[in-house]
């Protein structure tokens, strides 16, 4: 019955207390919360979309920056594409932080042997992230969340819940622990 | 890396159209899903739970009436479990069928040999969900959704909101497609 392998998306990045190139509590979770319930041992059945919506620059520019590529078999991260004008930006300090985040998830792709795919598209998170299922059509869409109380989110807002409204896919939220928050629980 | 099954609860109910022993379309394909896009060939790493939530008898019971079990390696669902007073009742048609359209979603779990657990619990489903995800502590929640608009939420409502909100455990919504919609899409 094995058939074509899950495309499952995964929205992550930057802690906000750390910044780059660590990756956010939550996002953390939510990918590895993927791998152990998720894909297990069935590493040929999944391949997972990693996707890092980088806050937008002055420029107003909303196109895919970097993509990289991961299957098995192959020694390394077997390509990274830009675009020509994305190339000339390359070594902008945001953009290099963007990629080391997210070969953090890739290497542990790689060490476990699911296939993936990650890239970097500036502007608003939520926007980014629906615009992308759009586009990439995944099986579904997993996000996480600081699980914040409903006074704390009038403040820090809610990625995750604007894509289970908004998204045009299957979303499962991913929320932190409780004693995997930091003091403040609106850092991540 | 192959550990404990994930344990997903599936809900699911009657078609509101056919009425019992049918399956609703929605938690129909919320179960086909799972098992396509989670399960896959992966059979020993899940195990399934369905739940029934019942519209509750005037006696208000909550009781769980009756429990089906079934592993790889019996012939059969092994055991049928239901508490003295349960089987006092156990002929009323509500209950039996509550108990054949269990069967029809333990027989597919059978087919394919991915271990499962059903039962039925009176009540209101929104609150049976949530009190039962509590109990039983699933990894994860997969809910059928008729995907209805929000005029048409007014009237009929929307369990899988509800348990979004307040099940404490990662909730994955699947919506009907507009093909499998009936003609009054507030029927399923």
């Amino acid at each position: 019955m094995e058939s074509e392998p899950t495309r499952v998306m995964v929205a992550v990045n930057e802690s906000s207390i750390k910044g780059y190139p660590h990756a956010s509590i939550s996002s953390k979770k939510a990918f590895e919360w993927t791998l152990k319930k998720i894909v297990k041992s069935n590493t040929s059945g999944f391949k997972l979309l990693l996707l890092h919506a980088q806050v937008q620059d002055e420029d107003g520019s909303k196109e895919v920056v970097l993509i990289m590529n991961w299957e098995p078999g192959f020694d390394d991260m077997d390509s990274i594409y830009a675009s020509p004008d994305d190339f000339r930006n390359m070594r902008e300090r945001n953009k290099a932080n963007g990629l080391h985040l997210l070969e953090f998830f890739v290497n542990k792709c790689h060490e476990i042997g699911v296939r993936c795919e990650a890239w970097i598209r500036k502007g608003d998170p939520t926007e980014v992230i629906c615009h992308e299922v759009r586009r990439v059509r995944p099986d579904f869409l997993v996000v996480g969340s600081r699980g914040l109380g409903p006074f704390q989110k009038v403040f820090v807002g809610t990625v995750s819940e604007f894509c289970v409204k908004h998204a045009e896919c299957p979303v499962i939220i991913i929320k932190r622990s409780a004693e995997e928050s930091p003091q403040d629980p609106a850092d991540d």
